[in-house]
């Protein structure tokens, strides 16, 4: 396989892996090589977990728990003691943002998030600005209670933290719609009849996100992602207007070192994304992820610099749904999607490279026993696509 | 623009064509060329008309109203008395025949389809069966009675009537999940732990569809729709073994002419499927359905024969929440949309062509007037990309 030097200094990839016990995610997120695919889940630390549904009892709401940086340093950390996952997720929702703007969000029992104050008419979207990055205080404090709980008796960190926010659209779709969505009718017909308050909101959401994910660096993050989960809604034409256009406003804004000089990768990730990836591809990023319907080798060879030179590496992408069968199942599908993606390189040159993850957030209902089945295989059956 | 010989007997075209007043649409299913862009509307019988509601008022119920053939011909034609439309669509449900193998269909108010007996395990799977056709009378009585409603003084029809069923793998998972899903998590366990259980239910649902569209075509339904609403939720790998494979075989089975010899055209239409537009190109099918992710162009380089030679019609795809914009804003992208296809022919032989449609289903809170918006610039601006 052909690799190149990576585009880093010496000096910041240095930085970068210095002070890690695994480094693995954080090289794969930079096109380098790592003995195996690393891996983590996308809502690795959540519902499916007893132990997490213990904190949260103590919690008393989702909101106790996220606004808590001690619960969320519980439960950030859960995933982790049970299985050798390669990277932490900051614990936290992907609505902080407009929480934050005074939209004031709450999950009520059995049902997705619900905003008190939608964004419903031109009066609302004038009155919104940038949030003061203090109401967010106990996410950055979240973020480095993480930090130091990760921390080893050798000073060396078990795995890097990953923070993260919604995209601009995607907050969008939930600050103007009030709550989720089957058909989002009031941020279409909003985006449609409208275009100019659409893209005021989404000026507005771009330069909180820069500012949040920043701040989020700023108290130890170690590579940053962005959720559109609902960029997969928009018609083409729309998407690359309203929300791609947006996550680069993002992307522009964000530092590329860390306060200690590493590098921090940025991962970007469209549900439903599947058929924009070239011009996600050239988006100011390090990764993109994608969901199950998209055929890893295919992705690879579109923007995975599959044929030498720059690239992205990808994140994904199995249907989480397979968890539900069993074991000898799982290990057969993980090996098909690790299969499907082709080898990599284990050098320190740059070259197509693969984050094992599901392909959207893990189901509540999943059992925990059938995740230890995925990791192992993971970890294990990528180690003979290494050349 | 390069146009080849139609691959259909010249008796077949005359028989297909003959006897109607309006053949654009058929006519563009068969590729070959059209003064303007013919369309018409996915539901466009249903609750966004007031007339409709009357109707489904006086029926009582949902499956009150489709299973009587007055009723149902009613509710065809209430949208073509208010716009000009270039096809009629069978008022019906797609999920007629699981209705028909005993899973009993229902609508509750306000929610959507449910089965009294869910096709829950082994046993239940083992019970299904091809339906006895004569359960569904209902559905050819009324394809018959809306033929003779179609029919003007001269004896030509109006507008040609398209018959449809739901896809096999659709049917599969409201069977499974008993009802709609938002995660698709019972249809998906059974997919991936017992796919031994799935095949079977997939070649019985293909057989059942297969018999279902024959018998629409015996009672005169002029071109067959397959509505793969939930194939896009599959896993690639998945889509083409548990959806792709049994919508080529309800295919491979439908009679290619209808009782007076005329050409049938088979329409596929898998929601959240453009990233497997390629495969679904080697389909044995005149059309193909595409939703609002797809850009046309692309579309049409890839599988509508862009380049001379054989190719599919395509079929598609406005974004139908932009008829929550003003007319002046639906009129804007409704222009796009159809220049995103670009040029048609309207000579005698076979190139790349269009049929207008939403996307998806129309919203039930649509303002019927911004219908009309649409179908006038959809006639009106086509005309200026003929060649």
């Amino acid at each position: 396989m052909t690799t190149t030097a990576s585009p880093f200094a010496d000096t910041a990839l240095q930085a970068t892996f210095a002070s890690l016990e695994n480094p693995h995610f954080l090289r794969a997120c930079l096109r380098m090589g790592t003995p195996y695919t690393p891996l983590w889940l996308m809502r690795q630390a959540g519902r499916y977990l007893p132990e997490y549904r213990a904190t949260r009892e103590k919690a008393g709401s989702f909101m106790g728990l996220a606004t808590n940086p001690d619960y969320a340093t519980e439960v950030t950390l859960q995933p982790l003691d049970r299985y050798p996952l390669d990277a932490a997720i900051l614990f936290s929702d992907i609505l902080t943002v407009p929480d934050a703007m005074g939209l004031c969000l709450s999950f009520a029992q059995g049902e997705g998030p619900r905003f008190a104050h939608r964004v419903a008419d031109e009066a609302a979207v004038d009155r919104l600005e940038v949030p003061d990055m203090d109401k967010l205080r106990y996410v950055f404090d979240a973020v480095s209670s993480i930090r130091k709980a990760l921390t080893l008796a050798n000073g060396k960190a078990r795995v890097p933290l990953i923070g993260f926010s919604g995209s601009p659209w995607t907050l969008a779709c939930y600050m103007v719609e009030g709550a989720g969505s089957d058909d989002y009718r009031l941020v279409k017909t909003m985006m449609y009849a409208r275009p100019d308050l659409m893209h005021r909101i989404l000026a507005v959401n771009a330069d909180a996100v820069a500012a949040y994910l920043n701040a989020q660096i700023q108290a130890g993050a170690q590579a940053v992602m962005i959720f559109d989960s609902w960029g997969g809604v928009l018609a083409d034409g729309a998407f690359q207007q309203f929300s791609l256009a947006y996550t680069a406003r993002v992307l522009s804004q964000l530092q590329r070192l860390g306060p200690q000089g590493q590098v921090i990768p940025r991962i970007v990730f469209t549900k439903g994304g599947g058929l924009w990836l070239q011009e996600m591809g050239a988006l100011d990023c390090e990764v993109l992820g994608l969901d199950w319907t998209m055929n890893l080798g295919t992705a690879r060879q579109s923007v995975g610099g599959a044929t030498g030179g720059p690239g992205k590496a990808l994140q994904g992408n199995i249907d989480p749904l397979v968890l539900f069968a069993p074991p000898q199942s799982i290990v057969q599908e993980v090996k098909r999607v690790l299969d499907s993606f082709g080898t990599t390189h284990q050098g320190a040159g740059v070259g197509p490279s693969l984050i094992f993850n599901l392909g959207h957030g893990i189901n509540q209902f999943t059992p925990p026993e059938h995740v230890a089945a995925l990791v192992e295989t993971v970890h294990h059956h990528s180690r003979t696509l290494r050349i």
